[in-house]
């Protein structure tokens, strides 16, 4: 039998000594950055802000300006390669790993080999929550290269103790075939790259249902705290779903992870702080259970350390006891909507991710999907592209499937206008006529 | 300044007392392989012969069967999936990996968590010789996925203190541009994906000679310790070229590796004991430098060692006194024949490296090569598709090029005539014609 917690003191202390701890933690990183760190200096004697002006963590909350990713871009400009932000008196950079996408010149992270020590760690602690064991065999399906969440991810099965099988993203046909071969019981990958996992391993003839897989951790996107895309995967599979999300200026921190429970993900704010803050005022902290801006500070780390970072996403939080014993707050929803990416469509707010949530509870749509913005006169025309389900259509003699097919594109329209606002032309497509994410998806295609 | 051996007193030790520590780990490892793991007990009774037989290294060269490849492969589809030598109380297994092949079933190595601590040393050691310092900037160009050499590489780097920038192969283009970016000092990749990288370099415009790089290691295919590719590498980047090969059985232990004073491969010996015998006979040592095949033995390994693996490479070994004061062998032409990949044309043998080498010191040729075997009636055919090297024709008036390029076809065939006994038709292509590795080089096309 394996132990319940992977630091049971840690995870299970009281929230006002763990408050304390978090106090502490933030004067001496604000002390820290400010005296060592020129872009924290300039941030804070602009805002007119001193280290010692936080006494509590409200006034951290209240006083402290953010850190946007564009005055990150702008620091690396001007500042080649890492900005002025690195932090002075480091261990050795050990890792240089950079922000995942492939257009353009990325965001460049450098980590020390301290702050590598402690990736692992934290990693491994929540993993350990999520519910991987050392007797795991864990399927790393993401890319090797850039992208840091890959990383992280592997030294936290190392450290945990687990085996990994880093095989990467891409090659679907093949990586299937050794994921049954060597009998591998959790995956880990973006939520996207799954579903098609799932679809290539239909077309194998194989029963994913009864896969060697008995749970898989989702990262790099959010989509696996979306009810409906959480049970195409889990269904599909036959396997418990765990939602792991954060933005790769925090990770390798993956401090938001589900515990066995899976009520949500717990926030380990000991190691990553996180607050929930105005949409519009990122120093107005808002009530439990309100949903706002997550806000994210690195408490353990000495490169590149992030001081109240603006993730752009979207979330509500709450304190509520979860039966797994943890006293870490919770993100009972989910990350489900980027402020930064959410869409205007004739005024009206549409994030992404929810119009994929509405598409996948209507019955008989397939995994994939597209939302196309145009210009008609001077209107924004939307159209939402969706394939249908194959396996939900099995038994329809074909001369009905037309029909049928009307009726799901009726259903979508109406689905989508009641919960956007927003009147969606649906097209309803063949199964697999939509390119497939082997990493991330891109499901926007804004020609306005 | 930094030290300057990694491990003065081991790798500097009298040979003699090096000679002692190696017979005992090899006494320790065939009694650990015979009582632990079936795979050996079968393999040893029915050889007839017992640990306790060996009292001396020749008794182990001559007593002990060697292990190929073939038989590891008919152990794992018998012995699902890690065959019957996994070996026996082991600490866990954090790692699968799998040798690179990319059709057909890979073989898989796995790894215990001690011996992957050891990798590490062993790795940082290699590559301490090699001239990677802590202040280096390591770019791992090799594909991270099945390829274990990719991994082993990472992990030494990490151990030695350097900075890890593993980006993977391929995106050519974009990786070349973060090379220059990140200022990366030191290129760990294949020899083929290097000549790769250096043609797009100069189809962008830069100047290659005057890169960040100052050093590169070679891994995953011989090529680096060919005298001619050697100088195109290192006086197209304008770096200094360290060779690194052994075989992913034995991998991830990098024991055959270039010091700094690049006189061939030395073999850290005292970590994968290696012997050079006949071609014939396994059991038969060979003279200092004569050729023969290169046997290697796991002296530190606990999981899936593997005890007088027969590698089909061919070398031959000195003793000779190295200027960098260590007291390993060498191989100081490197590994420059594959038995089994020996090419039998006409009742020749003729390794694919001899052409490449004989190629490339034919002023005019490019760096990229195919063979081509087909049956002709019932006579062998050897063609060789070379492109030629625009640099070299730089200055050539148009009109004359037909003639020049029609002179370096005839060099060509007369100099692999002399050296390998067959006539090849030698066609000569345009530049970049034939399809660039990104990672291991396809170069023998066998349509016989």
């Amino acid at each position: 039998m394996y132990k319940r917690y992977w630091d049971e003191e840690r995870e299970t202390m009281p929230r006002e000594k763990r408050a304390k701890l978090i106090l502490e933690k933030i004067k001496k990183q604000l002390h820290y950055v400010y005296h060592e760190i020129p872009f924290y200096r300039d941030l804070y004697d602009r805002a007119g802000v001193k280290p010692d002006d936080v006494v509590t963590l409200e006034d951290f909350t209240t006083k402290i300006p953010v850190v946007k990713k564009s005055m990150l871009r702008e620091s690396q400009e001007q500042h080649h390669p890492f900005g002025n932000y690195l932090g002075a008196n480091l261990s050795p950079i050990v890792r240089i790993h950079g922000s995942s996408g492939t257009t353009g010149k990325p965001t460049f992270y450098a980590i020390s080999q301290k702050d590598w020590d402690h990736v692992a760690e934290v990693h491994a602690m929540c993993f350990w929550a999520a519910g991987i064991r050392p007797s795991d065999r864990v399927h790393l399906a993401t890319h090797f290269s850039l992208f840091i969440g890959s990383w992280g991810s592997l030294i936290g099965v190392e450290k945990l103790g687990a085996t990994a099988f880093p095989i990467g993203s891409g090659e679907t046909d093949r990586q299937l075939n050794l994921l049954w071969h060597l009998g591998n019981t959790v995956l880990i990958s973006t939520p996207s790259y799954c579903l098609h996992m799932l679809e290539t391993a239909r077309h194998q003839g194989r029963d994913t249902a009864n896969s060697p897989l008995r749970m898989g951790i989702f990262i790099g996107e959010p989509g696996a705290g979306i009810p409906a895309t959480k049970r195409a995967i889990g269904e599909g599979w036959g396997i418990s779903v765990a939602d792991c999300a954060t933005t790769s200026e925090m990770t390798p921190w993956t401090t938001n992870c589900e515990c066995e429970e899976r009520t949500g993900m717990h926030v380990f704010n000991d190691a990553v702080y996180t607050e929930v803050v105005s949409k519009d005022n990122p120093n107005e902290p808002v009530p439990e259970m309100t949903s706002g801006g997550l806000v994210y500070t690195h408490l353990e780390r000495e490169s590149q350390p992030m001081i109240r970072f603006w993730s752009g996403d979207e979330s509500r939080m709450t304190n509520e006891p979860c039966a797994c014993g943890r006293t870490y707050p919770r993100l009972p929803d989910g990350v489900y909507g980027r402020l930064d990416d959410m869409l205007i469509i004739r005024g009206a707010n549409v994030y992404p991710s929810a119009v994929q949530k509405e598409l996948l509870e209507v019955p008989g749509t397939g995994v994939e999907f597209r939302i196309v913005l145009e210009k008609k006169g001077h209107l924004d025309h939307a159209t939402v592209q969706v394939e249908y389900n194959p396996v939900y259509y099995n038994n329809i003699p074909a001369h009905e499937l037309p029909q049928q097919l009307d009726a799901l594109q009726k259903a979508a329209a109406v689905k989508l206008k009641n919960a956007t606002g927003v009147r969606f032309d649906v097209e309803v497509l063949q199964p697999e006529t939509l390119e497939r994410a082997i990493s991330k998806a891109k499901r926007v295609f804004d020609h306005r």
